[in-house]
């Protein structure tokens, strides 16, 4: 296309490999930068390369952080037996935001498994950091209880089983194995829930 | 949020000022870089400051562009006696996509105001290329027609109007001013078509 730079040409297609972003906002975002200041635009050149250099993997929950151990699980206000396995450092966001337990939120620390077990994507247990997980069960002292948070799809189930199979297997009789609640999201419609969510909302009713 | 590397959230709050990125698209977008090699993330740096060091604005027609005067503009099968007065860069791209003239295109030229009136944004006639657009209508020889070409909402509209009289006012006879036309867009549902749509679809209606 003539009517485009080059370098905005090759701009839009850096960010068009971004996750959710198509051509038309990839190229929003190339000409915001184009009207943006040269300072917004250098911060962010340079951030880019920061992320690269400052962050790397917890040793022990293979988090995304500056300083190993993390800051979750160098705290010692949290309850180091309660471990949820989650699947993307995303999801630790997540539950981080939460709250802590004095909060009603969560008070345990995390394990990022970095993915899930995905034959489409020959992605295989051995890609993912479940012998790490077992081998820190392995060291922990106390009773604990270990809350597998993968994913409520088809390849989170799949690889929430494969972690319960290997967990019994090394039958860690003080190991308590639990899975998040599953039922209908809040402020949900009834009228367009799944079959499955809705079976799994009647299976699991508590009682008022 | 402890769980958050600071330079990952400091990477999230520069991606959140892009046009239409989210809290969670810009985590997503964080992240991305995370997981990404680090050629992807030093080349995504360099290009942004490239596209700031090596894009200007074309001396006629205020494109963006590596060279001035642009392709469009240095371009001798193009008509220059067809200027097309759009609001953004983003929009020649638009058009150019369309073709040339002898594919059925435009085949003219283009003028970037570089925004639209709106008192709203206090953006006046005067922060547009509106007197640089007047300047280069008179200093055109032969006929011309001026196709204005902002956007089909209220802001655009008006802009249109208030250039249509400048024009006017410096009754220059040989300039014939025309609009882009009107109805309803290829594959639109009438059902869910608005008001308006539908009254210039209606007014504009053609013979078969």
């Amino acid at each position: 296309m003539s009517a485009l730079p080059q370098v905005v040409q090759k701009l839009i297609e850096e960010f068009e490999k971004l996750p959710g972003v198509g051509p038309k906002s990839a190229a929003r975002m190339a000409y915001h930068y184009l009207r943006a200041s040269r300072e917004s635009a250098e911060r962010l050149s340079a951030l880019i390369l920061d992320v690269k250099n400052k962050v790397k993997s917890c040793e022990i929950c293979y988090n995304f952080t500056e300083n190993s151990p993390c800051s979750i699980c160098s705290d010692p206000g949290r309850n180091q037996n309660l471990l949820m396995v989650v699947e993307e450092p995303l999801d630790v966001v997540a539950f981080d935001r939460v709250g802590i337990k004095e909060e009603g939120g969560f008070g345990g620390v995390f394990h990022v498994l970095g993915g899930v077990i995905s034959p489409v994507n020959s992605v295989g247990p051995e890609d993912l950091r479940i012998s790490e997980l077992i081998k820190r069960i392995e060291g922990m002292q106390d009773c604990v209880e270990i809350i597998i948070a993968t994913n409520p799809n088809l390849e989170g189930e799949a690889t929430a089983m494969y972690i319960y199979e290997e967990i019994k297997n090394r039958v860690l009789e003080r190991v308590k194995i639990t899975r998040l609640a599953r039922g209908l999201p809040t402020g949900a419609d009834l009228e367009y829930a799944d079959y499955t969510t809705l079976r799994r909302a009647i299976e699991g009713r508590t009682e008022l």
